[in-house]
């Protein structure tokens, strides 16, 4: 899955403002700084395997890089997570400042909507994934679910506010990868099948989060571990256990892999993808 | 020029969302805080100047004010002007908290999108549309000037850079707002002079601002005055004196009334509201 990492950054780099100034540089240094592409990668792929051309969906996934890079800027600022580094390296705000953290963050929510407005196959395809991209990044969306997990701090709650939390907070933004994939090659009768493979690779990627706060160690993750513990707060792992867990992460797997028998092209690399997001170890 | 406001705020109404949580409730607020609405007016008044029909730009006038709204609330945030006012009432953050602020203004800035992505006479105008947007509201624009406000803070600017910097600030909305009018009517050609009229009144009412700031009281103003003789802030009429600016302000009047006798349809009202502007007492 890997194989349209090169074409993603190369791509991004085309769209980020080249000035000198401190929010041109916050934004360069948060969005190359390291990434899976997991969000632009499904774009590129779902276009393909609806038989759409992958290249000509280069600005749709890279405008939901974007709007997760955004949002990982805000989420570590002091009034959010307060967190000081972010994939090993200090946070956009210990680096630049938290008043140009917070303008680089709505600078890369702006410029993900003009980027979005270049795909340039169909206008009509074109609005339909601003739609699809803003529900999946705004209050019904991710913001949602952030807010969701502001208010789930520090209290018992239950499995289904997690999943409901979670499915906000970072399975929006996976269903959208996924559905402007399918929007991109004009295929919207595959939507509902893009969004039952998103669903469950979503809520494995989560847990599997979860189980690696507990399980992992602070150098394979690139983060400190046992902060769920720490923070008293409730994941898939505190509600269900471990074993039960890991069982979960296997049936929704297997669901994932289900859902992409729907479709005509050959889907082996996301089956894959659905895999590797199991057994990831970081 | 308040023939519109019923139709706006009504509108605006429409598209909040209509949840108990905390962000959905901080968005509201801030939009109901009761604005001249002057941007979403604009895109009306130029819409019909174009011989469109202004109740379909209605989903453009109410992106505009929603961009404009989120950027009041992220500059009130302590980490940016820290106002503990707006408008005479606490600002979103004093009244919600700063985490849910931030929320707030990204969700309105996503909404935002969305609700231009409403506009449905033809698909290829809303991309235009939304473009014009983005480039207004983001690092190119509205972002651009956030910044160099910033870092002209406590500092010796020349005219010039003020003039830069709230020409990105604060009139790249207003030229938005009347591009946004022209291309909801398909008309393309009027675009230069929609620019210009809103490139004058942008300064002028800048310039009356900075001139209210000294020569106004608190309670007619609506906030407290002298604070950019407290800031030892760069302005036009720190600049250029009181006299000077005031007659800046009749010449950029006059100019702007003259780009609108190249519309074909009666100008008069956003005529006499360049005069309303530069005569303006808060």
């Amino acid at each position: 899955m890997n194989k349209y990492l090169d074409l993603i950054n190369s791509e991004l780099d085309k769209y980020m403002p080249d000035g000198s100034d401190v929010v041109s540089r916050a934004m360069r240094y948060s969005i190359e700084n390291g990434g899976k592409r997991i969000r632009p990668t499904l774009v590129l792929e779902f276009c393909r395997l609806c038989g759409g051309d992958e290249k000509k969906a280069l600005p749709l996934a890279c405008a939901i890089e974007m709007i997760h890079t955004y949002s990982l800027i805000h989420d570590d600022l002091p009034c959010m997570d307060n967190d000081d580094y972010r994939r090993g390296k200090p946070s956009c705000h210990i680096a630049f400042g938290y008043e140009y953290a917070l303008l680089a963050g709505d600078a890369l929510l702006t410029l993900a909507f003009k980027t979005a407005a270049e795909f340039s196959l169909d206008a009509r395809l074109t609005v339909e994934a601003i739609k699809t991209l803003a529900d999946a990044a705004g209050w019904s969306g991710m913001v949602g679910g952030q807010v969701l997990d502001l208010q789930n701090e520090g209290k018992k709650v239950s499995l289904g506010q997690v999943e409901k939390t979670d499915e906000l907070k970072t399975g929006e933004l996976i269903r959208a990868s996924c559905v402007m994939g399918c929007i991109a090659a004009d295929r919207f009768d595959m939507i509902p099948y893009a969004e039952e493979y998103a669903k469950c690779i979503g809520t494995a990627f989560q847990i599997v989060d979860d189980i690696l706060d507990v399980t992992s160690d602070a150098e394979t993750l690139g983060k400190p571990i046992g902060s769920d513990v720490e923070n008293e707060k409730c994941t898939y792992v505190s509600l269900m256990g471990i074993e039960k867990a890991k069982e979960y992460v296997s049936k929704l797997t297997e669901k994932a892999k289900k859902a992409l028998m729907n479709f005509e092209n050959d889907a082996s690399d996301l089956a894959d993808f659905a895999d590797s997001m199991a057994r990831r170890k970081s």
